[in-house]
């Protein structure tokens, strides 16, 4: 028979076992405390109609896009978790309580050229609130504290950068350019990319003068406190948009500070990508010895269902890059590897043991303890090789004299200390073991 | 601007969040099984090259695929979970410790029109044993053993009920119709779907004499323990075949009664449609007062990678059809929707001492307790008709007296009971009622 050489498409992510182990501990604490703050969770469908996904392509271009017919079905695999949002939220908008709090941790697609950190398939993991008409600024707070909180529960240091567009949006408004806002803040979002020479020239050529684009470029290196900031920008212009900004600032940094959110400052350079954003912007980076590591973000939008009902849903979110996270991670030896083990106690047989062996490790599962037995291996050193390779924490070697005395020879495989206990005082010291390396 | 009609693609499963809540704690139960059985994760790509997939289809037809080429590359949206783990296998034969034990649970997809309880995307949860050129007939009764165990786990009856291919294939090798098997196997199979003259009819088509179509069907009506088994069919034929999977069938009940499994019978009935087993077979039934509901199953493949491999890897299988059992389960009202509150407290503030109730609400997730403020409610009794509408158990009262004394009035929304507490009373009472709902 001809054969068909096994391999995986480019720039698709796939753990080995071990490593997805890793991974699921990681989701499952973001999980949690999405639950402990309230958030519901969504699992939408990986397709959607073309026309829906595509009503509104977030800045992700067509060309990323997978797309195909099947029948006469037009259809496209998601790219991001928003849009199926907005497509959620607008069709059962008389079903749901708002403020809707959801998060959703999934699958997405971008069928881009697969760079290095870049993949074609990639989790997001993304918690938003939607109000109906209105949304207090207190959401943007709880957002920011959620990401805070996140990086908490995974005992990691953050710093959260933030600010708000409305704040230079004014400033570009005081200008008269509010009709290349987009492409402004396009060129100041590239800022700590490109040189300042070019950013200026590209300034100018939309219009601006030289000192303007000194000027706004000079606002994007303001960052510190609420205060410091006031300090720098709080005369800078007096349109309602730019006022506006600053009132929501003062507003955010009132919630945050009653939430007793700690790792934030306030930094105009913040833009986000996202042309949706309309408000409230933050980014959020892993602190870490030297390394400062962009690592997500999130923020405001006025209006999330603006393609798909004419009722007024503005809402605030925030999302965490954790296929990103995870790879950092793992180069940095984050994950204690030994508190997740793949067993936690071999039950080493000899041939005439092998039913009361089987009979053991059943008991053992019964308590929740990850028992096994090698009966595959045939001789009593493969067994233990077999322990060794897959790095049991704990082996049990039961002949018949262990059976019929009902004690077993337990010994720990790092430091070679052997005990005789009984069924009852091995499964005790298993989950006490358990509850020290959860500590 | 003109809107787009929100909607979701037929027959694509979609839950409410409160239902996802409820699919979450399913899925949960049944990871935590597998981990304790020693099963270890996996999480390939939802796409695959198409060559890939379609080395071996399984018997699902090439017209249900989502297939289609983006650039010069032809994919296909995965169907199952079986061929990935074959291509994952053959690709990392040695870097795996066999036996593998992994464990997927993901979605797949069919294009077919969807019908009542059947969809185009839904969950497949599986859990296989694969050896490198030989596995033990041990693994196929741990397989068995885990799906006895992951419904215990969810505290639901389930009976299972066992064959052996090998038997009645035995008996078709000595009526010398083995070129014609498969199709044999087929009609065995609708046995339950067809009337029985039909079945005669189309087995005679097939070449078999009347009294031998009568034979075959009523070697199917055999069950009950192995003993009953025996006493039936052991001299019914004397090759190697039926030799072999009456040898199988003895060593499989001695490790089933080593492990101490309880819920299952020995049924010749049992075929399995896809026609790749080969020997041990199995189907779960949930046992529910009046109604027996098939709810998966499983069994043993001689060799999963053959077509990526030379390399001979039997394995065996298991896999629940979790998105019917979550639907059966949701109409059986089998879930207390009361234990699995969105919100355990929800703090009723004033407009005074809304900064405080944040800070309050802040701690009490800091405790992790599900802790909510209805900041977007401008009234007081707008914000107690969100506690009764999210279904909250208590509520917190708070107003300038209670910060004030630190004494807050808790106001059980069931019982209507009110009790002053402190915050730490509190944070005590919301867990150890939590621990009563688990227990």
């Amino acid at each position: 028979m001809n054969l068909t050489t096994p391999r995986k498409l480019n720039g698709f992510w796939e753990l080995m076992p071990k490593e997805e182990l890793l991974f699921e501990k990681l989701l499952s604490n973001i999980k949690e405390t999405f639950k402990q703050n309230c958030f519901l969770p969504l699992d939408t469908p990986v397709l959607e109609y073309s026309d829906i996904l595509l009503a509104k392509s977030n800045g992700v271009s067509e060309k990323e896009i997978y797309r195909f017919t099947k029948g006469d079905t037009d259809m496209c695999m998601r790219y991001d978790l928003t849009v199926p949002l907005a497509r959620f939220v607008a069709m059962h908008q008389n079903e749901l309580n708002f403020p809707f709090k959801r998060f959703q941790i999934g699958k997405v697609y971008r069928g881009e050229r697969p760079q290095k950190g870049r993949f074609r398939e990639f989790y997001q993991c993304d918690a938003d609130i939607i109000g109906s008409e209105t949304l207090s600024v207190v959401a943007d707070a709880e957002c920011i504290m959620l990401f805070e909180r996140c990086f908490k529960a995974l005992n990691l240091g953050v710093q959260i950068r933030i600010s708000n567009r409305k704040v230079l949006g004014g400033f570009i408004e005081s200008l008269k350019k509010e009709d290349v806002s987009t492409e402004i803040f396009i060129i100041l979002d590239k800022l700590d990319k490109i040189p300042k020479d070019d950013a200026v020239a590209q300034l100018k050529e939309l219009g601006l003068s030289d000192s303007q684009a000194e000027k706004l470029i000079g606002l994007t290196k303001t960052n510190g406190s609420l205060t410091d900031i006031l300090k720098k920008v709080e005369n800078l212009c007096e349109n309602e948009t730019f006022q506006k900004g600053i009132d929501e600032l003062k507003a955010l940094d009132r919630s945050l500070k009653s939430f007793d959110a700690k790792n934030y400052v306030y930094d105009l350079s913040v833009i986000r990508g996202h042309n949706y954003y309309t408000g409230t912007v933050f980014e959020g980076f892993l602190q870490n010895n030297e390394e400062t590591i962009a690592i997500g973000g999130g923020g405001r939008y006025e209006n999330l269902c603006g393609y798909f009902t004419e009722k007024k849903m503005p809402g605030v979110g925030m999302s965490i890059g954790i296929t990103r996270l995870f790879d950092i991670l793992l180069k940095q030896n984050y994950f204690d590897t030994n508190s997740l083990n793949e067993i936690d106690l071999a039950i080493i047989n000899f041939d005439e043991t092998l039913d009361d062996c089987l009979n053991l490790v059943s008991k053992f599962r019964e308590q929740k303890i990850n028992a096994d037995c090698f009966y595959e291996n045939q001789t009593f050193k493969s067994k233990m090789k077999e322990a060794n390779r897959r790095q049991v924490k704990y082996v049990l070697i039961v002949g018949e004299d262990e059976i019929k005395e009902k004690t077993y020879t337990l010994k720990n495989m790092q430091t070679s200390e052997q005990e005789k206990l009984s069924f009852e005082e091995i499964v005790e010291k298993i989950k006490s073991d358990r509850m020290q390396t959860q500590k």
